[in-house]
């Protein structure tokens, strides 16, 4: 196993102490769980940010612990839920006396974990809400939407629900806003390589020479189908497809993109990826608010791309436009 | 080949599309040239810097052009120096009458192309300087140092001379400055998987399982040795041993710490490294100003990452902190 690593079971917790040693006036590690919390408080109470999950996605989650973003994200094994009793500690930190909103990732384990710790916080009085992402096409028909996987449009979740919060919203209108952005984001993958988890340096999923997986999940899910390599742009206009016809997006819709590399796909692709993207939003007349491209939440090394869209409102923009300053997300204020 | 291409022989145009699609109100592309040029100029005018180089490496270079970094970048194919007729269009393009400053990297083809156009430029009367990074310890021995190779320390080069530029400063003041931050710069890097050409379909190079290149070059040019994978906290020792030796770095000094990704290898893996690191760093009482992880400078889906430590003075230090804002390195201004 190529890794540089030290002992596999010590991963997590030596990658998050040189989080902290790159980013010490920014962010600190609870000293009874595993939870990320930005250091420098606002002048003003808002409602706290949480978030969290497994590991293995950065720059996600901890990497958005920051002004304008979340305030603390609880971090589990590789792939795996945090505790529920570090989750409730976080919101306990975090609390300004105006509640706590979670913000995660339609997974088992983190909604059995997540909603535990809700309990627990509000017989300690504090209100506490939660928005979760299902942004995942491929994971479920649109029938059952509710059944849907989480994968790159968490982000999106993050940066208007943190900038809502930053804008002194309360819960209720937090929760609203943001709900309305997860309903409005919609997501499909592909992958092309497996990531090797360091505990049991196995391959993620197996996949044959010339041979990519539609639909495939931020951990190895397997997805729609297995299918020949195609190039860039017959693979995007299949993606797109998908994407457009969900929701569905059309024209005279604005929308923010993001077109997110799983780990090990070069930002050279990635950029090839956009230049379809382009073409096909411009074809339906579909206007782009904002465009990312970059590794926003991979899964370790695995090779591949999701592309993301989220059709935006008058107030959606401008949360997605705000200010936000984490150590791995920078965006100045674009609404001037 | 599991690449998300079209015709690999127009993956550098298709992808630099792609990218004026992403930001089309920040960069544009030169009509008759390929040069990435900074649409917005600022209000006073200033020396213009321009990069250039080959192409695989994003987001260097055309993800430097931006605000307090350069304001072009002429882009060859990949791994290959862009032509000098290129340059000279670049150079002509940003000239605000206080001349054009050339910061590069110390590669054959590249030095030969740009001194061509520096030429070509000074016949109209422009004023053109160049500094020309040369951080990569592996690539020849101290005595030989002008031989070195240019690896991530082109992003403090950039930093530090974008930042003198948009600082207002004269030419020969951003020459000095840039080449004391360059003179003051030390990368060493690992490679454990190489990177695939897209116009070849074959690895840049050959490693054993279970073995890794010590020194290895940005296009995957052999460095010092072939060695059996260790700890991330070995790896790591063995190579600021490297470079703290070759300055030398020493008790008291302050120093910028970049550890670069060279494609494929996890953020989780970078900041495990950093962990030790900063670990080093404090043993040996050196202080920190700050720390940058990620992917600043890749060889497409190469595994494997550089350390790079900049010995820093008061003025390289404000420059490095100062405000910088391109598609690809945000960072709001940390002098204030």
């Amino acid at each position: 196993m190529k890794k540089f690593i030290n002992d596999p079971t010590k991963v997590v917790d030596e990658s998050l102490q040189g989080y902290v040693d790159a980013y010490p006036d920014v962010v600190e590690v609870l000293p009874d769980a595993r939870v990320l919390i930005r250091k420098n408080k606002p002048s003003n109470p808002k409602v706290g940010v949480i978030t969290g999950g497994g590991s293995g996605h950065k720059p996600a989650f901890l990497g958005y612990v920051g002004q304008g973003l979340c305030d603390a994200a609880a971090i589990g094994e590789i792939f795996a839920a945090p505790p529920a009793d570090w989750i409730y500690k976080g919101i306990k930190k975090i609390d300004m006396g105006r509640g706590v909103i979670c913000l995660y990732g339609n997974f088992s384990g983190d909604i059995m974990n997540f909603r535990m710790a809700k309990t627990l916080a509000e017989v300690d009085g504090i209100e506490v809400e939660e928005v979760i992402a299902k942004d995942d096409i491929a994971s479920s028909p649109r029938e059952n939407i509710e059944n849907r996987r989480a994968v790159a449009g968490e982000v999106i979740m993050w940066k208007v629900g943190g900038a809502a919060a930053a804008e002194g919203m309360n819960i209720k209108e937090i929760k609203e806003v943001t709900s309305r952005a997860v309903l409005n984001t919609r997501s499909f993958g592909v992958g092309t390589f497996p990531c090797i988890i360091p505990a049991t340096g196995k391959p993620s999923f197996k996949l044959e020479d010339n041979e990519m997986e539609f639909g495939i999940g931020h951990h190895g899910e397997p997805g729609i189908k297995k299918v020949q390599m195609k190039t860039a742009d017959d693979t995007t206009a299949e993606l797109m497809g998908y994407i457009l016809e969900d929701l569905p997006f059309k024209n005279g819709d604005t929308v923010s993109v993001l077109i997110n590399g799983l780990g090990a796909t070069p930002l050279q692709e990635l950029f090839i990826v956009n230049r379809k993207v382009t073409e096909i939003l411009e074809k339906y007349k579909i206007k782009k608010l904002i465009t990312y491209v970059g590794e926003y939440f991979t899964s370790l090394e695995m090779a591949g791309f999701s592309i993301t869209l989220t059709k935006v409102d008058q107030e959606i923009s401008r949360l997605i436009l705000a200010k936000a300053d984490s150590p791995m997300f920078k965006q100045f204020d674009l609404n001037k």
